[in-house]
């Protein structure tokens, strides 16, 4: 086998001593923790800086959370929307990738406790840990309504959405068939909205004429959303219009509904009159809020910062944590302010933007020149995909929707996705749904039959 | 939403009482067990013929076995390589799927009892549940050494080997080092063959440059295989072939091993002069024999069968189930022989022509036709593929290998895949990974981290 690891480089033989907790290097060390949008593209723009760069994820790959929920409604793959960090990063000398889990931290010696029992010495830090789904202090919650944070989670909601189309076909008694094709959103953000539109696409098109029993097209889809409009950040004619595709393709939205209660059989909610409102519905799925990873909170003790509401951490106007002039945040679990001090939104953008900006910020230290302005953002607008042709966008403060949006956030997002490879294939099979409405990837796998085999019955 | 189901098929509103166990047609009722090659194709065969046919399988998919290494290797997704059952049999009216589970069976009664209790009347029944891994008794061996029988088997291989190598980067010792870069396949035949080949280049070429402290080429991949020869079914020469091109790849094969332990740490194995001999290796993977699945064992009780010692059923020439008419048997379960009166192999291709001939059969009885010929087998040949551009074949007879071989290969399981978008989206990333290496579905997920969230650390 062939060895053509370039001397000099921080590569070194299997055989050879070269261990995490050796590392003892000249060059200054900048830790990163997560690999998601905002440690990502901090650890890339560090590519060319005279710098030893290391980034530690529990995941092996950077997740493209933007197409997650089409993993979740069997269009994508999961290899599709994810890229393993190590090929990222691989011509990229100056870093090295760990799979492993940050769980403490001690600011005065400059190190990151792994879940392993490692330490990691840094010189700087970005701490870009993202954030979990929030089910607001009810997290019994998450077992009937699972959330679309992580692959894992995608994939469950996939199980749960095809397999009610199939517990329907073999239902016994009318009610126990409409309770299998009801299905809940809770909460009408963009993820709820995308999530709304593929379902309302699944029953009435992909599913068509592939039962016996049922009728796919029967399946009520409701999305349950707390504030006065969905999409609730974007313009209201763009909610309105949003709302109006999702009624045209048979997706009923209720709003300023709350939440109380969700379990095996259903959901409860609270109407703006205050009256109190059952569903029976099989398949919820959590579209709520989010908050910061459980890393971040740690943080918070071990710096004595004092994190909001939504647990973010407030941060100085450099990204930096507040007493710490070495230690940056960079995406959701940061609380940045805009010009007018409202808080930053947890979109990826913005973590991109953070990510770039902590990576100069440390560059301009170490080569001692002087500190670059504060973080500012720069908001080149959002945009949520409702159905095919249809999307609304808000493009550097622009009203689209329809097809002409449709087609922007296809473009946009085929560009963002990691690599040429995926690119290709995510257009093909994007092209092949569009014409024909199937899925590719319509597996019900893992969960209830755990290991069970394939060939058997 | 549309209500086109048209009129006199099977299909009934979602509000109709049509169920499962009020089915009473005055057509001859075909049950299918199983959405394997056997069960699938006997369905397809009766698209055309005046029975009602329902399909039960556990999964919702049916599963390309023979690409499912690819999945193992992170080649293809699991949904290039499986495809609905529903989708697949959408336009053929007179057959519907159920997801269901096979517990039971009373002959005299003719009904199929299902797991969640249902019950299932057929006039004639289809048995092709396939095989399981079997670890000859050593069932403990299953938690350390997953097979490749399953989808979820399939990812939790990947999971594994990309593992390892995560864990090689971070090992403290040059002992650890060395155990986490050690694979281990045990059993020499096309799957133990796949794998190794698959691994290999996975450790030369995919990996490669993507780790700072070890080097993925360094990998040692063992076979450990019980015959005399990889293969051994296929000719000598192209036994030969194979091991050359797995010793050129940078695997090595022992043959006559007998492994007699399997743990957390290693194997253990008997050499041909009788001598045990240890390996440390924290990867080993199952490509050892099979055994037919549970269901098989129920009816050979039910039916006063006696299983060879394989497990399998013995059938008729006609496939029939000795003493059961109307029981027939198709695929891995069934000990059907060939002319020389030697058993047929667990191939795919046998499971096929089984299912066909079985459907031919019931349509002849049901149409008052004389019954079919006794089943023959025409064995077009068996094919494996070692690594890219190389290959063993032996094609009606004759042994092929090389550059051609692999060409065959590719262009029969291209054409074999069951729907066109899954054979260009496949074609398409073939092509990716002949040029580049590159392997588009490297995660690690599920198992360890759970539910974990992405961008979390």
């Amino acid at each position: 086998m062939q060895t053509d690891i370039p001397v000099g480089s921080l590569a070194a033989g299997a055989g050879s001593d070269f261990h995490v907790d050796s590392l003892r290097m000249t060059l200054h060390r900048v830790l990163i923790l997560g690999g998601g949008f905002g440690g990502l593209l901090a650890a890339k723009a560090l590519r060319r800086a005279p710098v030893e760069v290391t980034l530690v994820d529990k995941r092996n790959f950077h997740l493209f959370q933007p197409l997650l929920y089409q993993v979740a409604t069997g269009s994508l793959a999961p290899g599709q929307v994810a890229a393993p960090l190590r090929g990222i990063l691989r011509k990229q000398k100056n870093t090295r990738v760990l799979l492993g889990e940050a769980v403490d931290l001690d600011p005065a010696s400059r190190t990151v406790l792994l879940s392993d029992g490692d330490r990691i010495e840094y010189d700087s830090l970005i701490v870009a840990t993202g954030s979990q789904s929030s089910y607001f202090g009810n997290n019994e919650w998450r077992q009937w309504a699972p959330s679309l944070k992580s692959m894992e989670e995608a994939i469950a909601i996939r199980h749960k959405i095809l397999y009610a189309f199939e517990a329907a076909e073999r239902a016994k008694t009318p009610e126990e068939r409409r309770a299998w094709l009801t299905f809940t959103i809770v909460g009408g953000g963009a993820t709820g909205v995308e999530l709304g539109g593929a379902l309302a696409e699944i029953a009435t098109r992909t599913l068509r004429d592939e039962f016996r029993s049922i009728r796919p097209e029967e399946a009520q889809i409701l999305i349950l959303d707390g504030s006065s409009r969905v999409l609730s950040r974007y313009p209201e004619e763009l909610s309105a219009e949003a709302e109006r595709t999702l009624v045209r393709l048979g997706v009923r939205v209720r709003n300023r509904t709350r939440v109380t209660r969700i379990d095996a059989e259903g959901v409860t909610f609270r109407l703006p009159d205050g009256a109190e409102s059952r569903l029976t519905t099989r398949t919820v799925l959590w579209a709520g809020g989010v908050m910061p990873s459980e890393f971040t909170r740690m943080l918070a003790a071990r710096a004595g910062a004092e994190p909001d509401r939504a647990g973010r951490i407030p941060v100085n106007p450099d990204l930096t944590l507040p007493g710490y002039e070495n230690i940056y945040l960079a995406g959701d679990l940061a609380l940045a302010r805009g010009p007018e001090g409202a808080p930053l939104p947890g979109l990826s953008q913005v973590a991109m933007q953070q990510g770039v900006y902590a990576a100069g910020a440390i560059v301009a230290r170490v080569q001692g020149r002087r500190p670059p302005k504060p973080f500012r953002y720069f908001n080149q607008g959002e945009m949520a995909v409702i159905g095919r042709g249809a999307a609304v966008a808000n493009i550097f403060g622009l009203p689209v929707s329809g097809f002409l949006a449709w087609f922007i956030w296809l473009f946009i997002h085929l560009t963002y996705l990691v690599n040429f490879q995926s690119r290709v294939l995510v257009f093909v099979q994007w092209g092949f749904q569009y014409l024909t409405f199937s899925r590719a990837q319509r597996l019900i796998t893992g969960a209830r039959t755990g290991a069970a085999h394939a060939a058997e019955l």
